[in-house]
């Protein structure tokens, strides 16, 4: 059965906490939605897919900024629900559905977006097949996921810990990159399960359906990032997401 | 001073004895060189430009396969000089001319390739431009390159080795991954001096340049190579080269 952390009741109590009470000082909203608001295009009049929309505020986001229609997915009736509470407007429509399934929606989409989901699915090549298929002529696809060197390390059980900071630089301990698949992960006292990929995977299957790459982002922080959050600094040592621009 | 280790004699006597004592089980002759050629496409009345040719293996190869001129360049005059002895035919070429200088070169090429050296080369995009207007129409570049998770890691004083095996495994200390830029590493007890480049930075390079991606390698080893040299199933845990295919 496919996982769904975001509809496990003691999952996103703590999740929702950790946003709120972090708002403003969380990896969201310092580094994510930065970085990837730098990579969409010019969305005016243009019909927009969310792919794992989550709270719905990327949604909300475009269409003030002038799609003509947003669409936006998840699989967590939870999240649904928050979304058409907080970030609703016209010509915004939140649905429960699952990335897998999205063969089945019949209308077509210029800008296909989706922030820090992809992680979880297991069958990438299929989800990238459609959404070529979903995206009308010249279309953007712009995702956002864990990057590869925070998903690859399956920690022996004989080491304790998968970094250790020394002379203020973090340094990573790296197995396993080139072991494509399931990576078992405590975030919240739960098991999350996601899909380590290397960048040849990832950028290959891309290429393979039909994409142009446009554009690669692996971050760096902000100095104003470094003065909220200072352990960001390590993202010099690691970034902890990957930023993907491609077109039809 | 542009670094020319391959002609620093007490360098180049390991390098050459290293390269004819482990013919056949070294990572050229087992890695690099199978998942270089696999990417090459056909070359039959092509006109091919070697970059860093070194002993010209690669240059009588595809002339022996129906490329119609082969250039070879390479910094050392005792890696060209090499060339010329062992591995001359005619309408290849051999020119002792440093990466950096390609500019001057007056003819167009079909196919443009590089094995193992640019992360030697401090200008990449200086590069990548000379390469792109020395190729003719759909000219193909194809380069291999030390993987950026090898380039990465500037170790601190503190910390002895960049690895350790657990469980049959090899964790990589890993750091530095977003700072670009010069390392100097130990080889055949010579300082050798290398460029690191994250992924973002080789691939946005060369599609500023104009290039469109093909193919991305990052490779696992074969299992006649694991039984030759045993150690080579740690390319599980981190690949040794990384091997780019784009096209003009």
């Amino acid at each position: 059965m496919r996982q769904n952390i975001y509809d496990n009741k003691e999952f996103y109590q703590e999740y929702d906490k950790m946003r709120k009470e972090k708002k403003g000082n969380n990896a969201n909203d310092l580094i994510e939605i930065p970085n990837f608001r730098h990579l969409v295009p010019n969305v005016e009049n243009k019909k927009i897919l969310d792919l794992g929309c989550g709270y719905g505020e990327n949604c909300k986001y475009y269409k003030e900024l002038g799609a003509s229609k947003v669409l936006g997915i998840d699989l967590s009736t939870h999240m649904i629900a928050e979304a058409n509470k907080s970030n609703k407007l016209e010509n915004i429509e939140y649905k429960v559905m699952p990335m897998e399934e999205i063969d089945k929606i019949e209308e077509k989409f210029d800008i296909v977006l989706s922030s820090l989901a992809f992680h979880y699915i297991k069958d990438f090549k299929k989800l990238i097949k459609d959404i070529y298929n979903l995206l009308n002529k010249d279309g953007y696809l712009i995702f956002s996921q864990e990057h590869p060197l925070v998903t690859s390390t399956i920690l022996s059980e004989n080491i304790k810990s998968n970094h250790q900071i020394i002379d203020n630089k973090w340094y990573l301990l790296l197995a396993d990159y080139n072991r494509i698949g399931l990576r078992k992960k405590e975030w919240n006292d739960q098991i999350v399960e996601k899909y380590h990929r290397n960048f040849s995977e990832i950028i290959n299957t891309l290429i393979e359906v039909g994409f142009k790459i446009d554009n690669i982002l692996e971050p760096t922080p902000s100095e104003d990032a470094i003065k909220k959050v200072p352990k960001y600094i390590y993202q010099y040592d690691r970034p902890y997401f990957l930023f993907v621009k491609v077109h039809k």
